[in-house]
This record gives structure tokens, C-alpha cells and sequence, in this order.
């Protein structure tokens, strides 16, 4: 029998403390599965999780240290944050020939490309699992399960706290910010919520996603990131009666030469399978051109599905199994550029608020005519004369810097009492 | 760079076509992901397909003859059937030290386990990704991407005419019978349809699924299998009013030291994710003990997707990426035996076809009660004195050998008019 793998875990939170458990707990299953043990031999964290049996295993108060110093083949980076600590473990065990596992999609967004060329110089493995989509095997039905497939789109419901606040604010019709509050009360939401619904933390995956998917290097994109601060409950009522459910979604698709990526909240038919993927779970579809549409749903977050995922990296080091970091050698990726958002084309929700009064339609009509921009369907059924009113339309597909003159214009209107609230339409 | 994978295709229909065509045309992508090209080498069929090119290809017109005499490193065995040819191409590969890939998941139901130690004893890999589910990576999901969990219940929708013939009679509301008969003037149904529609087809995936979501050999159970044959429009419609959808699943659960792996028409609940998974598609949930529920959704069947999920096996053999056969090497197999149906425990629909007089209702809930079966709903609805009624009731989880019991006595009671429906409830 191969001598044990020795694995090092820096930082026990929620998920370091699952890993642990899972790596306990599992210990003779992983074994019959792998052909060798799995040993926890060191741990480094700010503080000793009295919860957790800790024992024979070498305690670290610096994981730098432990990265450099551990008898460890393996280091699980669970820290967190994008360029300080983190970054500094999985660095210094690559240099000590180290393999990692991390669950860190923010210093993956940010510096994955590198770090994936410091692994593979070395003949070592990055591996991510846990990065993306927590339990949901989807680093790895991207790289192996569909390998035959060239990929033309991935998309996702890639954060859990966004779809649960979406789907509460369906079920129960209220705003944004009543159910943002009841979920940090919750625990469902941090306390500072920016990371999450501003579409930050979706953004780190869907970059992840695109890399693996198209082969190029990752690029954090934020200047194509809108989160779900301005969905408001009257969007969502309108959706649902044009057939659609509103969701946060990362999407990474490549048309031709041009790569787009970009997270922002989108109508998705209410029949798409993702449609109906709720609470905080996570959804992940993938379109190859040999297996069509494969949709991967399970939970994003939290200690076990998470720790599943960083252990299934762990075993597949154990075993020697190897998969390029992205996919194709590093040295080998295509470095495609994501296009702005304005380089969208497609279909367009726009609700206007408007004062009540007798030609407002015409006009926002006769605007969006003159930009090209052809009307789908058109709600105006609250009537209130004098008073502020909903105007609903969807668009045809068309060009979303078009779309954008005409909402400059129409925002000027005089009858126009708020911003113009303007979702895009995903035809899953 | 490492030396070409060679490799021989036995078998040259659909799918068969479809991964010599994928290997072809994305020959480029494939030899990027795998740091080496995949070459097709040698192919054999009853007859030259016109429409594929095989130039430079060794043929064979013998598929046991190429499995023994072609220079391959792998043999694709896509002839299909569960005994004869296919086998001996299987044996003979291995024998003579190539790798196997196969999509025949009735050869494996029948003679996996052994083939699995011809494989493992001489340190070759037997591929069967494409034997379950299409081009869904499910058994990459299960033996790498969870293998961090104990499975406690795998199960699915796994044939795809299946699928297709219960969603066109619930959206069309016409019986078995009228769409059967359509599906197979489309070709969605075989014209001998009784290993998709009896339920085989599923019962040999489900063996295939049990084997390597608990790591116990592969036994085929027919014992434990019903087709959809009997599901009537009218089950459809009630299941419906009772906030269900009837799917022909394959279930393989592990409660404590019992294996329960049966298939048959189960009622879901509508908001079960596997509900909506309508047409042709197929859909698999895992449930482990670590990541929760993952459920994968994709086309079960088809060239292109069944290519897909034949190619990534090849490409894992290209690149060295292995795994026991069954997730645990084939001498460590847990022996444990699937539980007969009778085991079962759990909730039941019951549909019976009465002559509407006064008392039916009470004899038959009489019955069930002395048998301890505890009645849930109840609906009679269409009143017709003297006519035939269906009266349609749920029950409480109870033992399946009570319910048989009550039914025996039920079947015979004078206004029961036809032989009773019961249809099995599974709250995922």
C-alpha cells in the first residue's frame, strides 16, 4: 500500500472545520476509495475550534509557516481573501512543492492565472472545486465529464444569499431591503452584504467557470457586474406575468471570437430548469456542442457541501489523478478579452414609472423606435390619472448600446418619476 | 509528447457514428486537453457507414477479431446486446491488454463485476460513462466528484421514452396506448418497445448506479421492476390534483444494511427538481451524507451526447486519469443484496374503478384499516349511480406486503371493476 497522503489545512471556519470533520469522519471510506490513507498531519488557524479533535496533528499559529514547514504533501488554503494571507500560503507551499486546494474564488479571480503557472512549472496541482458552486461537481464535469465537448455557454446561479432574498421577495412580495434585513438576521446574510449582492462573489465564479470552460485566462471582469440592489418586488410581480422568474445569473458564453462574461439579474423563462432552482441552492448549466444542455443543481455553501468538494480535490491528488489547471496546459490557454456589456445583444424588460397622463406611452414608444429597438409587449393596467404609474415593456432582441441611448432620452422625459429600471431577458 | 492513444470503435450506428465524428472533429481540442492526440485506428461494423470517413482505418469485419488483432490501446465497444458479441469484444480487449469503453449497459448490468475484475486484475480501465444517463457525467460525479460521501440514495429518470411518453400523455391528456403509438411513428419508441417501456432499460442503469453509488457489485434486479405500461391518463390527472407527477424512476437507497434498488412509475411531488424534467432528458440525483442533494440534468441518449460521455472516458484513459471500476477496487466490494419490493416501506396512490353505489368507500377503507394501512386523501368525485367511478386515495407510510394484502382482499370485492392501480409515492 502507497504511504498515506499528508494534508495540511490552513484556517478551520465553517468550512475548515467541515474539511476536518469529513477527513475524520470518512477516513476508511477515502482509504478503500483512494488506496491509501488521507491524514490530517497540521492545522493553522487565528484561533484553536475547541470542537474539533485536533490531536497529533502539528498546530501552526503563522499557515505562512505551515505552508513552508508542515510534513505535508497537500495544503488546503480555507482562509479566504484575495490577495493577502492566502495568497501567501498557496504560494510558499507550490515553492515547497506542495499541492493546493483552495476554496478561495476571489484570489482565484484575481491571481488563479499565476497561480496556476507556479503549480503546473511545478508539476503540481491547483485544485478549486470548492471555489465554485460549493458541493456541485462542476470543476470537474467541465474539465473531464464533458473534455470531448468544445463549450459554448456556461451560466449560473452562482450565490446562494442572492437567490434566497430573490425567492423570498417572490414568495411572500416584498421589497429588497425588508428581506435583506430579515436574512441577516438569519445568519443567510453578512452583515456587510456588499460581497454577495453586488455580484462581486459571482463574478469571481463565473470568471473561474469561463476559464475552464473556454480554455483562457481568468479575468475578473467587474465593470460587466450588476447585483440585485434595484430588483424590486413590482419586477418581479411583472416577470411572473410575462412568464419569467428573476434571477442573479453569471454567464460566460462565446460567440464566434468574442467571449462574454458578466453578472448581472436577468428574466429567465419560467420552464428553463433554472427557473425554478430556489432558496440557496446554486445551478450550473453547461452547453457543449456534442452534449447539449447539462444542468448540475446542489447547495452552494455552507461547511459540508463545501468540505465534499475540497475533499474530492484532495482524493484525486491522493490518486494521482491530474487534470490541466484550466483545462489546457496554462502555457496553452487562448487569451480572449470579455467584451463590455454594451456589446450585448438580446431581448430587453424596461419599467418605467411614470406620472398618469395621456401620450407617455407614444412618446417612450416613438424613442425607442427611433433607436431601433423594436416592442415586444407592452403593461400599462394600473391606471391612476395624475399619479405615478408602472409602464412594463419587453423588447425585441437588439442592441444593448442602443438600448441605452434610448433609455438616456427616456429617463429625460418630464413624465418619467424614477430611473428606468431596465433587466435583461436570458432565452435559456 | 507523449506517443498518440490508438484506438478501435466496435460498433458504427448511432452512436458509434457520432464518436467516431466527435473524435474527428475535435481532434485538435482533444489532443490540447489531453497533452497527447487520441487517433482512431481501427473500426468494425456489419457495414461501412458511407457517411463517415475512415480513411486510413483498419477494418475488421469481425469486432472479436480487431478486439485481439488491432494495434489499439482501447477498444470502444459499441455493438450493444448482453451476452454475445459484445462480451467476447470486451474479453478479448482486455485479454490482450487494451483498454475498454462501453455504453452497454445491459452487458454490465449482466456481467459488470467480472468484467470488472478482467479489467482491474490486468491495471486496465473499463469505462461506462456513456452506459447511464447519456451524455450526463454521472458516473464521474458519483466515484470522483462526491467520493468525499457516503451515498445514502441514488436515483433517476433514466430512460428518455419513457420520459417522453408520460410527458406527452400528462400535456396531451391521451392514454398510453395512442402515445406510444406516435412516439414510435416518430422514433422516439423502438418497434418492439418493451425493454424502454417495461422498465429494463432503467432497471439494468439503476444496477449500474447502485454498484458505484455504494460500492457493491453490479446485480440486475427484475424481480424489482415495473414499466409504465399500466399508468393510465387518469392516474396522470389525479396525480396532478394531488400536487404530483408520475416518472419512471430508478431508485437505489441504502437504509442501514438493506439495499433497496427497484424501478417502477413513482408519483414525485411537483416541486421535486426531478418533476419538470420533461421530454427526452434525463436526470440523476445523488444524496450524500456530506454534500446534500446534487441533482444532473441532461439528454439521456442520442449520438452526440452519448459520444460525449464516451469520448471523456477515452480522454481520462489518454491522460492516465484512473479510478476503480466501481469507485472502490472490485476485491473490496461490499456484497449486499437489493431487498425484494415487499420490502418497501412508504406512501401509495391507489386508483380504483367502482360501480358507484352506496358503501364501496367504506368496505374498502374497512379493508385498509384492518390491514394498518392509514388513508391520507381521499377523492370520488364523479358521481354516476350504478356507473363505473374511480374512487382515488392516498395512503400514510405503511409496509408494501400490507398494502398487497388489503388490495388482494379489495380486487375482490364485487363493484371493484378492474384490477386495482397502485402506484408507489416517493417525497424526495
Amino acid at each position: 500500500m502507497t504511504e498515506a497522503l499528508k494534508v495540511a489545512v490552513a484556517g478551520l471556519g465553517t468550512v475548515g472545520g467541515g474539511t476536518v470533520r469529513l477527513l475524520q469522519e470518512q477516513a476508511e471510506l477515502i482509504e478503500r476509495r483512494c488506496g491509501r490513507a488521507v491524514r490530517l498531519v497540521a492545522a493553522s488557524a487565528l484561533e484553536r475550534p475547541p470542537e474539533l479533535c485536533l490531536a497529533g496533528v502539528q498546530w501552526f499559529d503563522d499557515a505562512v509557516d505551515m505552508a513552508r514547514e508542515a510534513d505535508a504533501d497537500l495544503v488546503v488554503e480555507l482562509i479566504g481573501g484575495a490577495h493577502g494571507v492566502a495568497l501567501k500560503v498557496c504560494e510558499t507551499a507550490f515553492r515547497h512543492g506542495r499541492h493546493v486546494v483552495t476554496a478561495n474564488k476571489a484570489m482565484l479571480a484575481h491571481h488563479g492565472t499565476d497561480l496556476a503557472h507556479l503549480a503546473e512549472s511545478r508539476g503540481l496541482t491547483l485544485g478549486f472545486e470548492a471555489a465554485v458552486a460549493g458541493g456541485i461537481p462542476v470543476i470537474k464535469a467541465l474539465r473531464e465529464g464533458l473534455a470531448g465537448n468544445r463549450v459554448i455557454e456556461v451560466h449560473g446561479i452562482l450565490n446562494g444569499t442572492c437567490n434566497y432574498i430573490l425567492t423570498r421577495m417572490r414568495n411572500e412580495g416584498l421589497d429588497f431591503a425588508t428581506i435583506l434585513a430579515d436574512a441577516q438576521r438569519l445568519g443567510y446574510a453578512e452583515s456587510d452584504p456588499s460581497f454577495d449582492i453586488d455580484g462581486i462573489d459571482s463574478a469571481h465564479k463565473i470568471a473561474i467557470l469561463a476559464s475552464v470552460a473556454f480554455g483562457c485566462p481568468i479575468r475578473f471582469t467587474p465593470a460587466n457586474v450588476e447585483g440585485i440592489r434595484n430588483v424590486s418586488a413590482i419586477d418581479i410581480k411583472y416577470a411572473e406575468l410575462l412568464g419569467y422568474r428573476i434571477k442573479l445569473l453569471g454567464i460566460a458564453r462565446r460567440d464566434g471570437g468574442i467571449l462574454q462574461q458578466r453578472v448581472h439579474p436577468c428574466l429567465v423563462p419560467a420552464a428553463a430548469p433554472i427557473a425554478t432552482v430556489d432558496g440557496v441552492f446554486n445551478a450550473v448549466t453547461i452547453v457543449g456542442d456534442f452534449v447539449g444542455r447539462v444542468v448540475l443543481v446542489g447547495r452552494g455553501a455552507g461547511a459540508e457541501p463545501t468540505a465534499s468538494a475540497v475533499v474530492a480535490d484532495v482524493i484525486d491528488i491522493a490518486t494521482g489523478r491530474r487534470s490541466p489547471t484550466f483545462g489546457v496546459p496554462v502555457g496553452q490557454l487562448d487569451s480572449i478579452e470579455p467584451a463590455p456589456l454594451a456589446a450585448r445583444h438580446g431581448a430587453y424588460y424596461l419599467r418605467l414609472m411614470v406620472r398618469d397622463e395621456v401620450g407617455v406611452l407614444a412618446e417612450v414608444a416613438g424613442i425607442l423606435s427611433r433607436a431601433g429597438v423594436s416592442i415586444a409587449k407592452v403593461f400599462q393596467d394600473e391606471r391612476a390619472p395624475g399619479e405615478k404609474v408602472p409602464v412594463v415593456l419587453t423588447t425585441h432582441d437588439t442592441d444593448e448600446a442602443s438600448m441605452r441611448r434610448a433609455l438616456d432620452t427616456i429617463a429625460g422625459l418630464a413624465p418619467v418619476m424614477e430611473p428606468p429600471q431596465l433587466i435583461r431577458i436570458e432565452q435559456f
